[in-house]
């Protein structure tokens, strides 16, 4: 089989169907440890508490209104939504009946601010009730709604506890008559998307299938004409023109979705709407939504991303620029964008197994995104630069705290990324130490066993739990850099993979027995990365990768003038030392030549070009940077030529 | 003599004491034929008549209170000054009465403008006479007054027209009175300085010494304790840590001027006091101050200067970040900054010709600065970034219109920067198509008609006119990317360069009789630069220059993707090509590699480098780019390894 099977719908698993061990049960750890009553206490300290509790008095407008003529305080929802998402999914992991509680609390505090029609925003309720529903293109409304979705569907998975599910169902329903095309609705949707994928969450928590069809208007609108934020602007008596981003690229509302070729605007907004463009193309088997998506996927991934898995360089728009500018040392890539496309790719999942999309998926989590969040759980990066002179550090919070919470779900929830499950199939897309309990369509339950100290070590087995033999396919994704010399074996008979792959994954369908065992092994040495040459900033240079990782220079390991530093032309042998203060990450260490800053002179310019000396340099995971003692950082490095 | 000697006071020639042809003449003809007039235009249209017309209401705040305090409609008197100042330059080249008239016209709306006790400020007499000498640090008070001072000198010299001479005058009668430690006086100086420079024109002209004793006056005063600037502000009932640039090192006032090590703060701001102190130094043989400066030029050429002369990388303060950080895409490198490096260079010439001023001034002359106009004299670059992606291009005009009058009153003047005269020596310190008028003190005259296409070709024909034979010495300047390559000949007779040299000058002294020729050949070849490897922006990369010349790759010449070129390790054959269209300047094409970026494929990543491939490259003097079809520019080129 050469051909995507776009028959199938994969949904991920729920998260309480993983245990986690190994690098990401770490991971988790540090968020159950630190990050979930950070995130808690951060926003509470913020006055968010305040703003929902209506035997308060309103905080009124902390947060200036800014040029934008909004403020990120009309998001603070979501905020406390995502907060709310990330004590869930850590409560599952380790329970604490004390953030329970707080968390609780703060449902409580919903419950009794949602009006009696369901509707349910601090901000409109609050701070500016007579603005209700009148400026979907800035101020973030239905956004806030989504957050408050995706973190009573977690909750309730989770804890059991149905409250906040019920709240945002009441509001949910409350949407549905607000929009549409029937007298007295708004023909509209949100500036910044979000809502669309919560939306899909909800119904497939609920079984509900309105929920879909909202979240289908709210994609087929986009981007229409006559267009609604035109319209809205002028009953608004704004001026549509009046707009600081200048363009609905902005919020990817230029043009149908379907007519979309480029990814365009603010990154994450952009990764949400495409997640919830996947949903939508998974439940209603939409191919012209799957078309639009892969058209959209190849531009982004061909001409837009770094190699991290960062997207978005400009701070201006938080988003996209042109094609094939990825500046380093002043890349924006927030983590949340990287967040984002983790989830888009997941989504892109959804038709099936297919690497082209998990591939990426797993170069944008384990770099892009992880590296937003301390080892400890403590800090966060909010732009996530491929070069640092020293300067840069992960906050202990930041003016929009968007990110902290949006890597802590991630990684709470990762064993939801890692499996999906389809009427007949299990799909493993990311490899590592975990426990997955799932269920067919016909009822049968499989538990796999996976072992493995991934990406650290390319080895993993996989044990098949069952209650009595069945027939399903499993599909064991192959990534790309592993093609050709990875080894699969079935009770250690060695599988032919290349006979077997479909779309990037060794597809094993057979009459399963109990205690199968699986052994998987790919090849984790280190490999030069170059790119496109009409990558400006990375001309002359080279990036390396073990895995999925890639691998930077610290000035902690390598002293200063990291520019310096010349990969040779042909990779020579490298040394693996396990490093414990971080984790037990696997450090490289390699021959290299060094450019002679010492012997260079005073002069700034001179006629011939510096000496080089041999010498050696120290990589490590660029996900781990500036956990240790601060300094420069450097991705790309120079190519002896 | 290997000493430089410091006992001698050179002073620059007048600039109607040099007459210009070839490579400046063009130059000096665009201004004449169109810039001198567009400043004028362009500072009406913004308003500038009527701010300085009692006849008419005043303005009022026309352009609103920034930040920092201030707006830059308070420094408009500087835009007329230095626009009057081009003016004056040009009509000594090219009378015309009717510019003349307009002229005059200002400097009787400036007469009228007076007070009866000197002071002389639009702003601060017609829009906030309350604020008069309030805020030295912010306001631009006595930096107007020093433009206006350097436009009366000009003017004077040019028209032999006194009154904006004795307007000023009084205007520095008056701020002597105003200024010192005297009971009632103001013991300050001013947040940007320029006052310095000016004063000393002022004194060179009228040959009145106090107005030397106001300059070291304010230079000496910079940066003592207790702080002006802070003392200032508790006087005005402001918090003196109510500064936006947050350090006094933005105006070069942290510390006392002798005691400064590093080159901090604002560009133009530095380039302008460094200037004054020049000039300090070489009229009081202030030792103290020369090895202050000494310090400062090395810690600015060796450590933050880009090959360009540019200087100053960042926006954000308009001047100096770290050592070595020397980004090119996003050079700040105004345009007035690198004509303030001029500036300083050739005030460092005061006490001497040496090589270590003279090859840097030209180097900033003929690219940082230079490319600052275009060359119809009809558009002006603010920022001066060494690479662009096809985006910047040169303004008609800029919100603070510094930068086109800045580099025009320096095309218009650079005679007086060739040349430069002390009681029994001629210094040549730059080469050009000029005829020269100097008079010795023994009141010899000396006419010299130096005969060159230079920068396009290294030949250089000086030939003496006397009206009898006269003992004096030459200095002629021998670049130090030309030693060991020039020829030198006098009455074609060999001269031993080597033998003669001083400072990097070959040294003539001796009886010169009517009609002696000198011949100087200096090679002009491509040859390479590289930068210190602690550039990190540089690294891996190579400039190439040609004499004082920069030479970068345009997108017109050479297609997209420039930095795909690759420069092979060692230089091939060149070939040399006029352009007639950019005023008969000198392409260099030579054979390149070029990375194959059509057969990379579509992916961004891969893991075997681009494919190199045989190429060509033209490459164009710097200074001229933007000035023909539009597109990406790069100065550091690949180098092979």
């Amino acid at each position: 089989m050469s051909q995507t099977r776009k028959d199938r719908q994969f949904r991920p698993v729920a998260v309480p169907d993983v245990d986690l061990d190994g690098f990401w049960g770490k991971w988790q750890d540090a968020v159950c440890n630190a990050t979930a009553e950070i995130l808690l206490d951060r926003c509470i300290e913020a006055g968010m508490l305040q703003a929902i509790d209506v035997d308060q008095p309103s905080p009124g407008i902390v947060i200036p209104i800014l040029e934008w003529g909004g403020t990120t305080q009309m998001f603070w929802d979501s905020d406390l939504g995502k907060s709310i998402e990330t004590i869930a999914y850590s409560l599952y992991r380790k329970p604490n009946a004390k953030l329970e509680a707080r968390a609780d609390a703060i449902i409580d505090l919903y419950e009794k601010l949602q009006d009696k029609d369901g509707y349910l925003n601090a901000w409109f309720q609050r701070v500016q009730p007579d603005r209700r529903w009148t400026n979907l293109r800035d101020h973030h409304e239905l956004y806030c709604a989504g957050h408050l979705i995706e973190a009573a569907v977690a909750y309730f998975q989770a804890t059991g506890k149905r409250k906040l599910l019920d709240i945002m169902r009441r509001y949910a329903d409350h949407m549905i008559e607000v929009f549409g095309h029937g007298p007295g609705q708004i023909p509209g949707y949100c500036g910044h998307e979000e809502i669309e994928l919560a939306l899909v969450k909800l119904a497939r928590v609920t079984g509900e299938n309105k929920y879909l069809d909202l979240s289908k208007f709210f994609i087929d609108e986009r981007g229409t004409e006559p267009h609604f934020f035109t319209e809205e602007a002028k009953r608004d008596e704004r001026d549509p023109r009046d707009f600081i981003q200048k363009t609905y690229e902005y919020g990817q509302a230029h043009l149908p979705v379907r007519e979309q070729k480029k990814v365009v605007g603010h990154a994450v907004r952009a990764m949400y709407l495409y997640s919830g463009m996947a949903d939508i193309a998974t439940e209603y088997e939409d191919d012209s939504l799957t078309e639009a998506l892969g058209v959209l996927w190849d531009d982004l991934v061909t001409k837009q991303m770094y190699i991290t898995g960062g997207i978005g360089p400009a701070a201006s728009n938080e988003g996209f620029t042109d094609y094939y500018d990825l500046p380093n040392d002043t890349a924006y890539a927030e983590t949340c964008a990287s967040v984002g496309l983790v989830f888009w790719a997941n989504r892109m999942l959804g038709r099936g197994p297919d690497r082209r999309y998990a591939d990426i998926m797993e170069q944008a989590l384990y770099n892009g995104a992880l590296t937003g969040l301390a080892i400890d759980g403590r800090t966060f990066f909010y732009d996530n630069p491929l070069e640092s002179t020293g300067k840069h550090h992960r906050w202990k919070w930041h003016h929009c705290p968007c990110c902290p919470p949006n890597i802590a779900r991630l990684v709470t929830s990762i064993g939801s990324y890692m499996y999906a499950v389809a009427d007949d199939e299990i799909a493993v897309h990311l490899y590592g130490e975990s426990k997955l309990r799932a269920e067919l369509s016909n009822r049968t339950k499989v538990t796999l066993n996976q072992v493995s100290k991934y990406p650290w070590d390319g080895e993993v087995s996989i044990n098949i739990v069952l209650e009595k033999p069945a027939s399903f396919a499993l599909s064991l994704r192959i990534p790309e850099w592993a093609e050709g010399a990875s080894q699969l074996r079935l009770n250690d008979q060695k599988l032919d993979i290349e006979a077997i792959a479909v779309d990037g994954y060794a597809r094993i369908e057979r009459e399963w027995q109990d205690g199968d065992r699986i052994h998987l092994d790919l090849p984790l040495v280190l490999r030069p990365q170059f790119a496109n040459p009409k990558v400006r900033q990375d001309a002359g240079r080279v990036a390396l990768m073990r895995g999925p990782l890639v691998y930077c220079v610290e000035e902690t390991d390598n002293g200063g003038d990291l520019n310096a530093i010349v990969i040779p032309d042909v990779l020579p042998a490298t040394t693996e030392t396990v490093l414990e203060e971080l984790g037990g990450a696997v450090a490289v260490d390699l021959p290299v030549l060094r450019e002679d800053t010492a012997g260079w002179g005073s002069s700034l310019y001179r006629s011939t070009r510096a000496e080089r000396k041999a010498g050696s340099a120290r990589l490590v995971p660029y996900h781990l940077w500036d956990n240790r003692q601060a300094g420069a950082m450097l991705v790309w490095l120079q190519a002896e030529k």
